[in-house]
């Protein structure tokens, strides 16, 4: 564990356990928009152990004594609760119970744990992990609406972790490991704990693009492993763009046989789907696949005749396509059918649909496209054609029995939604006008905007990520009830395998606390040198974790 | 190889011999300070195979023909011509026909040979190397004055490469390796060929800090590979700093003891040093140490009592310090014990001295300081008292038989240097000015001024290192001639083994080329294109080089 000998020694601070964070408070709440340009290198840190450990994102409540337990490797038990409603059975805890044991006592550091460790003589003697609703969720998906809360209590003779769903529990499993450190003789050490948790926002998601760049799948399932130590629990797979298609889809196999990057070694078969739905789910994260239409669609057009409008030049097609052809019913029977399988290949209730960035250009090119539109009385109004689109497109999806989520151009240009959609707000520079405009309409809201970790620049951007406060938009308490979340987006156009990992993470790490913990955690200083703990137990976890800023960690990275 | 089956297709351009690159000429001369601002995005590169394959940097004088021969892995020769002043004795040509035949036969492609290849009849058999000056330098160290010229012919029966040493031996084994390609069929192929070749540059460098963070020798290593593949001939190690000094000194070793973030997992131990420098002897590269005094010399206060200034807060010391002392006869003594050491560990004729960014806070504060200063009669210039330091240092350097290089406040401060000093010009908004002035003065220079890859910002920035001309400042022929090339500087505060590899490559690849090949050598779009290619064939190699934007490798890389 990365946490160090020097914060066991330096954990001494006790927290009265009703106040919780209250000394922490910082009454200042940044808008969601920080100032991009200020220099987040000028900001004074101070480095130093954070009283709260390597916790990231940090519970919302903490109570850690000076109280400190001793750990034995070879004999310490995680164990299902007498009362427990999951049992032996619960592949999904089981699976879990493997996953942090490997991190609290794998690796070459156990072996320095010998006999006869000198922390005192209190001994934990494991974890009791309990599900206290009747049913468990073990072999359900998580949803929206999954109950992701926690309590956690450390003290002897054993450590309990009690939560209603397995949800929570995984939860658990990882603050309670985030909480072990070794002492300075190398002895696995835990201080008398107690936590209650739960996420401030039930939306928290990273979004990779498999379309810009094709990521293999250990690259996925290495983030959404990344993702479970940072307690996120979507994963928005942009999966599908203009510069390919890589999902291989049983009922158009043609899509990707044309119009991935190659038809075997860079598409998603079936197999892999499903092994990064169940990965996912073993970690309490959904899996959003989003097939971006009409706009972004090149690579479908490829494998599919028809689907994309021709494009004119003067009086004859030019030879290139454009967006979706809107025009055709072949459109909407082809659309009927993929989505279809969609909806049985993804668990999860909602699909994402796009709809951004429509450029209108060659729709204008295009005679039978004017005809249309005249015979529709749109008149030169092409949001008219893409409402037009986009509405018969959401009709199709709603009667899969699927709810969507959608990019906020089609809240702006006025498509009817129904009252479940989740509007996507992404456009910077003016998100907080944004949020209220679709929360004012009864919409249900995910951020973006602040957090595109494509953009990078010199220094600590993190920071910028972390002061966002997403409901620091003018708004009633209604209203703000409607943001459910937000996400990280890390577009493809200049990562993959080779380096998509380090740039985002732990860049991502920022927006996790921001979703999880409480909206007063916002010091910078302590989130500095909790992060900082947390990126080399990354590292020492396998995952190339970049750093934040001159430093070590006491195992780097062994890759490259 | 990723030059993949459509380069051999469409390497149809047969240039006129004596023409050479004629063609591409390109009149317009960017200054060495391109216009950062500018979004490299908007550049409207054309993708495609270029005439010139994947060949980075792009040779002196390239004739490739429409005829391909294939090659068989299982039967393709290197040896040593029979005139060559090099015999199989010479393991730095033995290990380098290992290398380059594992990059060209090795791994899971060479598979695909199967019998009866279908490129043609014709077949190239091997290659055989030719030294052709008496003494092969096979034993020596590559220096700022050795010859690194080439002449490649690849016609049958087999290739043949003539240089008069061995390190222009190894960039033409890389030359070589580059024009190899799978035909459709899988089947190994080049063209026939005639290149001759040398560098335009005799100073092409790559600086990696390793205090800022810590460098496992692993991704120093990784990196001298890479560093080969762009004929870059200089690894400028930027060993120690203020945040740790991790060379273990056999002469003091409670420098690294003290100093080091850790005395025996973060060192460098002088089997380590040795390591780099013959694995970087191996591949034609010096290593060229910097030991930056007398700031940036925190951490070699912790295990050298009295080196460093000690800092006052009024009439009391305050307990910081700042840089190393001037006035005391102890600091002589041990600087010149340290690069007594340095100067036989090293085998490089030059040393880098650092002498940047001395902060003149803590001297000032400093009542001893303050006395020396008024006997010496420096009044209140502490430049003065800087430059006094910094000639004694040279003094004692030069005892060493070493050239030493400097930053370029040393120069602008007027201390007296060497005729032999080469001065690094580093500080961006004025470096043609500094060019003019440095080379004006006499003096060798070196150029890394916009070459500062630790800056990162969205998209293609390797655009704006490519379009730099070193020799674009104003003077006479006679201080162009004083120009000797370059170093991409990485500097270390956001890098360490999680993302050092990536972030450097292949966007140092872009200096690569523009201190190698000739100055009419810039045309973006071809340059795009063959660093395309170039970047995938080092993603085979295992280096984890990034995207220069949405695209794929035939063969993604294959770690995190």
């Amino acid at each position: 564990m990365n946490a160090a000998p020097q914060i066991a020694l330096l954990l001494l601070v006790a927290l009265g356990s009703s106040q919780g964070l209250q000394h922490r408070y910082v009454d200042r709440v940044e808008d969601l928009d920080p100032d991009q340009d200020q220099d987040a290198e000028a900001q004074p840190l101070q480095a130093g152990p954070s009283p709260f450990g390597s916790l990231w994102p940090l519970p919302q409540k903490v109570q850690i004594s000076a109280v400190a337990f001793k750990l034995n490797g070879d004999s310490f038990q995680m164990s299902d609760g007498k009362g427990s409603s999951a049992g032996p059975g619960c592949s999904l805890l089981q699976d879990a119970y493997r996953r942090y044991y490997e991190y609290m006592f794998g690796g070459a550091e156990s072996q320095r744990t010998g006999p006869g460790g000198r922390t005192g003589p209190a001994v934990l003697t494991g974890l009791q992990v309990w599900i206290t609703s009747p049913d468990s969720d073990c072999d359900g998906h998580p949803g929206v609406t999954s109950d992701e809360s926690y309590e956690l209590m450390v003290d002897q003779p054993y450590a309990v972790l009690k939560a209603p769903k397995v949800w929570g529990a995984l939860h658990g499993l990882e603050t309670f490991s985030q909480l072990l450190y070794e002492d300075e003789y190398g002895v696995k050490s835990i201080n008398s704990t107690t936590i209650s948790d739960f996420p401030r926002f039930a939306h928290r998601g990273v979004m990779l693009d498999s379309a810009r760049h094709f990521l293999p799948i250990k690259v996925i399932l290495a983030n959404l492993e990344t993702m479970a130590m940072n307690k996120f629990n979507v994963f928005h797979w942009h999966i599908t763009d203009d510069q390919s298609f890589p999902y291989l889809s049983r009922t158009f196999p043609e899509l990707s046989q044309q119009g991935a990057y190659h038809p075997y070694t860079h598409v998603y078969t079936p197999t892999d789907v499903k092994m990064v739905i169940e990965f996912g789910r073993l970690r309490g994260i959904r899996v959003i696949p989003e097939f971006d239409t009409p706009g972004h669609t090149q690579s479908w057009g490829k494998g599919q005749t028809d689907l994309l409008t021709p494009c004119y030049s003067g009086a004859d097609p030019s030879g290139s396509f454009g967006p979706v052809n809107p025009i055709l019913n072949t459109t909407y029977d082809f659309m009927s059918r993929f989505f279809k399988e969609i909806s049985s290949v993804f668990p999860d209730a909602y699909v994402h649909l796009g709809g951004d960035e429509v450029d209108f250009r060659c729709w204008k090119s295009n005679p039978d496209i004017q005809k249309f539109m005249d015979q529709q009385g749109f008149g030169k109004d092409y949001s008219k054609l893409e409402s037009f689109y986009i509405q018969k497109l959401l009709n199709i999806v709603a009667t899969t029995q699927k709810g969507y989520i959608i990019w906020q151009e089609v809240f702006d240009n006025g498509v009817k939604l129904h009252p479940d959609a989740v509007v996507h707000v992404w456009i910077g520079g003016g998100a907080s006008g944004e949020m209220a405009k679709v929360t004012a309409a009864g919409f249900t809201t995910v951020l973006s905007a602040p957090w595109y970790l494509d953009y990078i620049s010199y220094a600590q951007d993190w920071q910028n990520y972390y002061k966002v406060e997403p409901l620091g938009f003018n708004g009633t308490d209604e209203q703000k009830k409607l943001v459910i979340g937000g996400e990280a987006c890390l577009w493809g156009e200049y990562v993959d395998a080779t380096n998509l990992t380090p740039r985002l993470w732990p860049r991502a790490s920022a927006v996790a606390e921001r979703l999880w913990s409480a909206a007063n955690v916002r010091d910078i200083n302590d989130a500095y040198n909790r992060l900082s703990a947390h990126r080399c137990r990354m590292v020492e976890r396998g995952i190339p974790a970049q750093p934040l800023f001159s430093s070590y960690c006491p195992h780097e990275y062994k890759g490259l």
